[in-house]
């Protein structure tokens, strides 16, 4: 069930903005595709982009979650920080409900040095004070110490899943960056990240002639006048 | 994927109520097992009792999600409604969310004119005033006009479940009456079935004796002289 | 700032579900214009449509919101009672804050006397049970006995508001039924109200078919068989 | 730590509405003696009027909630339920968490059978269906059938609390209708009955001109000539 | 519609906490004058002080808010930002919804280039980490990518409005610190400012006394002989 | 009402993780040992350890809570402060309610020079900036500056409490770090420090392999294998 993806799409998702993408989504009449309320741990390391790679949580029960489950090598939490393809997100379904941790530091390391883009959860980690050194893009709704078995059971792998609300398919393009992160259908993923590098470039010029201080009547959006003059700043910075 | 199920166990379940349940699992270790926030459409008809078959919701995506997937007889909300079994009570997990209806009349009907024992979402339904007056067991968060397709996406059918933050699997038994929904894991269905029905004996014979203006203190919990009063009791009405 | 409607309008929007108002509403593109987790008082007069006529409250302030506010007669909750034209339906923003009263028994009494078609607010009334015994259509969140003093700031009539994050604007067809309120802009009521009706009639047949046992299967939504069952079943009754 | 009341004063408070209450309330300052979000279970016995006796709830600890508590006659639960005094009103502090029952029929009978004058509760009361046909008001935010034990342990008797966001000492004059539940200040309370029903005889002669057809400026609140003609109409009355 | 304030009330509330504003406040009847659960963007920034200038959103309707409203230069959101006076607060209403952005990067830069005081929304913003960097005190309750369009309605400028549940009305003081912002009616903020100023200077005496290793009876609040250790630790100092 | 408590313990429990914590509370039966939501204001100074000393807050009532019940030395809050025992945590029971402040920074800075080892609250502090620069581990669920008075009043010292829907016993063992805060019954904290001590030694061992690149398949929960290794490991470092 790996997933092919675009090398420049994804050069360009790291490039852009998740504000900026809801834009481009919403001109196509996606209004649900931005996953809020989560932040990544580490600041420094807030953006990614890959393919989604989905684990699915139910409520726990007393009799099936204890501690043994672990050691079955197809439990799908296990499993999945094992099988996640290199370069995919892992997103995780915990029903937007951090009352206990969807994974900690163990999992997630594992899942970066097996050269995963993230991992994101509607729900919270533990040892959330060692992901955040990690190198890694991690996003969650706060921290949550208790293990994931009084409140969380794994149950499926890379079946299409809520996470805060968001549908997300295996496949599916997942973005982040310090607002949160966006999800996009991955058949639309190409298109919507060129156009959102297109815009992203207009709006460095637009920034710019803010920072000069214009007024942003007639800059953004732009009147005919702007448009030429983001096409001859466009051709003397090369951007 | 159908259950086999104990009709005595049925019948003993829709004579005993979720309170008492809730007790007796408690007992075994179980503390969440009950569905919560939810309420029967018909008072009259709040007492149901079937194994669980399942429909999962997962947030509803904007070109995905249009009124023409009705017309698919495999899409999952239409095709659960004609195969759950006779006997069964459909759950569905809607992840907590009645911004959008879980189902409406026309299903819900259909759902009772086939035999099923009841159905129950952790969302709401729209024309709830029409499912109101259906004699079958319907439990819901709240009404919920707008159409499923804003919100939920039919995925699929007869999976393991959260409803209400309780986990479900098919073929668990679902037991409601005014107080909301237990839910019972198959494997031990049967005895605390058996169980709650001798609670339910004993509690009458309290409440007899409470209403009759005694204290609770040696009688519930029972002291020994309150446990041989219950055994004469109980011998003398047959009870 | 009155607003002309269309008898024949109010009278199909009488006869139509709210569910089936949202549906059709869907297919053109609106997917937020249901006021959710309101109810009406008096379940016999849930029925409600008409224009509507707005009060916007923000937070008390406690130098301003005393009691000797009401005997001014601009007070804008005051006024807006008195100047509800007939036929219309006030509706409050409350800012979805039920923890003071939106209005109480008598003022809501005489905006009936008034001849006002109903009352929603997103708030709570006071006085609950003696509202609930008007033949007069009221919705809220729920009870709630505390003077609007203590929370809600009367500040303006007939703008654009929200109420239960639903946008509300002056004129606008409001419509409630036991399942919440529906807002309609004013210039698409009518042809909605038509096309509600039309599918209404179309419900009927199915919901008849489903009481006869026949699946949903081909029926709803129908097959060409069963548009021509449709079309004959119509011009014999007459529906 | 019984407490005297003045039956006058209950008589009064059995005859007010918990709105006009919170306007007298809040003439005098309080602003948060409104308990919301709670409801009678049975509606014909919502009216209440009693000083509180109270039970503080906190939250259980798997090793000390288990059912062998109940045993021990100096369980506050069970130990409240036999020494609230006739005439008073338990109230109880659950947390506003009514994922747990705060009692069941059979205790909210016996207090019932002692005399008691109502139970308050800002969690949620099992066998509410049973509850809901004695004739005693029972106040709750919600059924819940789970045992207490799972989410609350009984620790204090007749202490001060918080029931809903409200303060309640014991002693305090508690008053519930439709609406909710009051709470006024022992030290006041006898003012305030008489004070409220002053208003509730002047809110009755301004509902019947309400009722006639009459604008409420001038009316309500009154203007001299109202003041007058609501003399005259007590005079003639005798109200 | 602009305001004149005082430069020394600006200066007063910069170097006062918000902390000490509420109890001022509160000793003048102010219970409701903190927005709380908002945080500046930028902690080197948080100080804040000027009167507000507000901007009031309904919730959007999908057939208004569409991406070409932003063309017209009466669009309150636009407008406002560009007529916000310098030296004044933009106060957004967004009805404590962070599901889509209440402003980005682009409007809060050009709003800071003209010279305003900060902006506050009780929703979110988008470009959360560019608008960090700014020297510019922005609060928000958390960063939100979606454009405003799929949530927010832009409809009046610099009428009164609600906060984050506080009453704030144009010209308003508003002042910010990390702990939030709090809003002085315009007719006391001098006294309030003067007052605080006073308090702050106290507790400076205060905290220094604390640190030394004083305990606080006798301190905090003052005894006599408090009072006068600070009378000539105000002398020495020159506080 | 002091404590004793095993300094080795406590050096224990300061060396490992709530996360760990909570896992060995899990094999014992304890689901519901830890406060979420909750976040020391200073990361630098978050680990903490000690026996809780608790302050219970029920809601204020106008009457009684005014600026000069602080002159009153058996204050709760105030007695409090100054009676904590060194080495103790202060738990505040704040009913989850962080519309006014539970503490600020003068009675926090006193706190910690009495000796404390640290203060929690499941509602806000004021003056958070200024807390936040104290070399003292404080945990709260966010900022809030308006005086404790508008919303809490301090009633018992040292009793029962529920934190964040914990039960807190006097003397328990409370532990915090960037996770949050566990509660231990203290009857078992020494085992369970000294359980947790072992486990975080072989997951020091765990982590190390995973940063080399090895599977937690067999190492996570460990194999044969794994357990030599960890022996082995263990020996060579002197772990």
């Amino acid at each position: 069930m790996e997933h092919e993806f675009n090398e420049k799409t994804r050069g360009r998702l790291l490039s852009v903005s998740t504000a900026t993408l809801t834009t481009i989504m919403f001109k196509r009449g996606f209004r649900n595709c931005f996953i809020g309320g989560i932040q990544p741990l580490n600041a420094e390391h807030a953006r990614m982009a890959g393919p989604a790679y989905t684990l699915r949580y139910i409520p726990a029960r007393e009799d099936l979650d204890q501690l043994k489950v672990f050691e079955d090598r197809s439990h799908p939490q296990r499993k999945g920080i094992e099988e996640c393809p290199p370069g995919h997100v892992m997103v995780i379904d915990s029903r937007k409900d951090r009352s206990a941790a969807s994974a900690g530091d163990i999992l997630v390391t594992r899942l970066w040095k097996r050269g995963a883009a993230g991992i994101v959860t509607d729900g919270g980690f533990r040892d959330s004070a060692d992901i955040a050194k990690l190198p890694f893009p991690a996003f969650h709704a706060g921290p949550s110490a208790p293990t994931n078995l009084i409140r969380h059971h794994a149950v499926d792998l890379n079946v299409p899943i809520g996470c805060g609300d968001v549908a997300v398919y295996p496949g599916d393009m997942v973005v982040g960056d310090m607002d949160g992160v966006v999800v996009l259908p991955r058949d639309i993923a190409d298109q919507v990240a060129e156009e959102a590098a297109e815009q992203t470039i207009f709006e460095s010029f637009v920034q710019e002639r803010v920072m000069a201080g214009e007024s942003i009547f007639g800059l953004y959006p732009p009147s005919t006048e702007t448009r030429e003059a983001f096409r001859i700043w466009r051709h003397r910075t090369g951007a």
